[in-house]
């Protein structure tokens, strides 16, 4: 974890960053956030997360009390004060403190709060030797499309990934389908070599590492088909992956104790998180 | 605002109570709470809220810094050091906090707080006038059974009851039956005089102040009925009213525009409002 914090206007030691009790945050998770990777010092694809930020803003009716480009700032100056080489920045915004009453406060001003956390990002186990995956049931409130930081769910569901050795849970809904990861956008690979991932609509987070990922396996002529995909039909995947901010690409090698194609790292997932790191860090700001 | 509040052990000035910006009720919404009313300057209903709250704990694996007695006590300590004669105390338990992540932390300490609202709460205008309610649909998680922090459905139900001159909304879930309010329990009377309100389950909050007014009456010999109803139904009922612990029983007037009845406050509110007070101040501690 790194030092310095950013508070309402204050860079502050982090174990001294605090925000009142009455943080509508704290008392209503009534706020959003945004996860960036830092990668050799640079903010990762940040302006992909900054128009999803403004987004959240809008569908909640929250402002920032800075604009986004003083966002921007203050996320890279995190980066250089705890001299984060990888890593991720961390931003929260919410309605602020006021008197406890469900309704928006009148007058209340916007809290924002950032910091970093150091984390091996380009070369870690998982990326290496693939990750397994639990299937849970999708818990979740019907805005799932608002990166909201009401997340007990998908903090229930990551936890009984843990339990069971897995590293991430992966979402179903009542109908059979998975939506998404508790962190994360969840992809198969179809025996046809299609790349399946969940359409955005309300019932998933518009992944931004899933745009430029898909994004780039347009460009490199894959198949995709944007549509919904069962439990079932994962587990008949020839291979399986996730991104998220943070991971970048993680190839899937089980889900529910079953080995997804031949159970190791595919070469979709390898290749597409090799595009993507090279993409992302020509585009580094 | 009263001005004493207690966060983790020590009491505190409220517009100095803070919480680390990596406490899990203000990353994840990780936490419970519970509101209990205060009347003459004692708690209404405690022990059923501290039911609740352990039974809360108990479904997120929760832990509470203190016995549950010792909680009791923070409250009463609040109700006499911010000289609360009506009003409630609020009180919130979260996983604490630690570096950010999904699942459940090793080691940190739970966070409790708690702090006081003064609110007239035997004499209302919405006591005595009724109160207006829009009906809008029930965005939640499958787990509102909780009383967790995460809110953001219920602020955002609240909101738009407020928006067009309503004091509550009731919740609808897709099948066209009401749950519940966004902070209260819905009820409603029939043509055949029967007290209508959901059964307790996963899609509903436990009610506190809804188990005491069916125990009330039930004793005055009236007709209950727990099961779901519909927005329809509703509209066509003779009476209608809602229950929660800091309003206790107020009467519902109008649904969506539409008078309930004659559009006035109706019998059985009134009556169980008046028994709930008489019975709730008798054994209130």
């Amino acid at each position: 974890m790194s030092d310095i914090a950013y508070v309402n206007g204050a860079f502050t030691p982090l174990a001294e960053a605090r925000v009142s009790v009455l943080d509508r945050g704290f008392l209503f998770a009534d706020g959003v956030y945004e996860v960036a990777a830092v990668i050799d010092g640079k903010l990762i694809d940040n302006e992909a997360h900054l128009a999803r930020l403004e987004r959240s803003l809008g569908e909640l009716r929250l402002k920032s009390p800075v604009p986004l480009a003083r966002i921007a700032e203050i996320e890279a100056e995190l980066v250089a004060r705890n001299d984060v080489k990888e890593g991720m920045v961390y931003l929260q915004i919410t309605r602020g403190a006021a008197e406890r009453d469900f309704g928006f406060p009148k007058d209340a001003a916007p809290t924002l709060v950032a910091f970093s956390q150091k984390k091996n990002i380009l070369s870690s186990p998982a990326a290496q030797n693939g990750v397994k995956i639990v299937t849970v049931p999708d818990l979740r409130w019907a805005r799932r499309d608002i990166k909201s930081v009401a997340l007990l769910a998908q903090v229930l569901a990551k936890q009984a990934a843990v339990e069971v050795g897995c590293h991430e849970a992966w979402m179903v809904d009542a109908d059979g389908l998975v939506t998404e990861g508790s962190s994360s956008t969840a992809f198969i690979v179809t025996k046809g070599g299609a790349i399946v991932t969940r359409p955005n609509s309300q019932s998933i987070l518009p992944g931004c590492t899933r745009r430029a990922v898909l994004a780039l396996a347009a460009r490199e002529g894959l198949t995709i088909e944007e549509r919904s995909f069962s439990v079932a039909e994962a587990y008949d995947a020839v291979e399986a992956f996730l991104t998220s901010a943070s991971s970048l690409v993680l190839p899937v090698i089980e889900i529910d104790g079953r080995p997804i194609g031949a159970g190791v790292p595919g070469e979709n997932a390898r290749a597409l998180r090799q595009l993507y790191i090279e993409c992302a860090m020509n585009d580094a700001t």
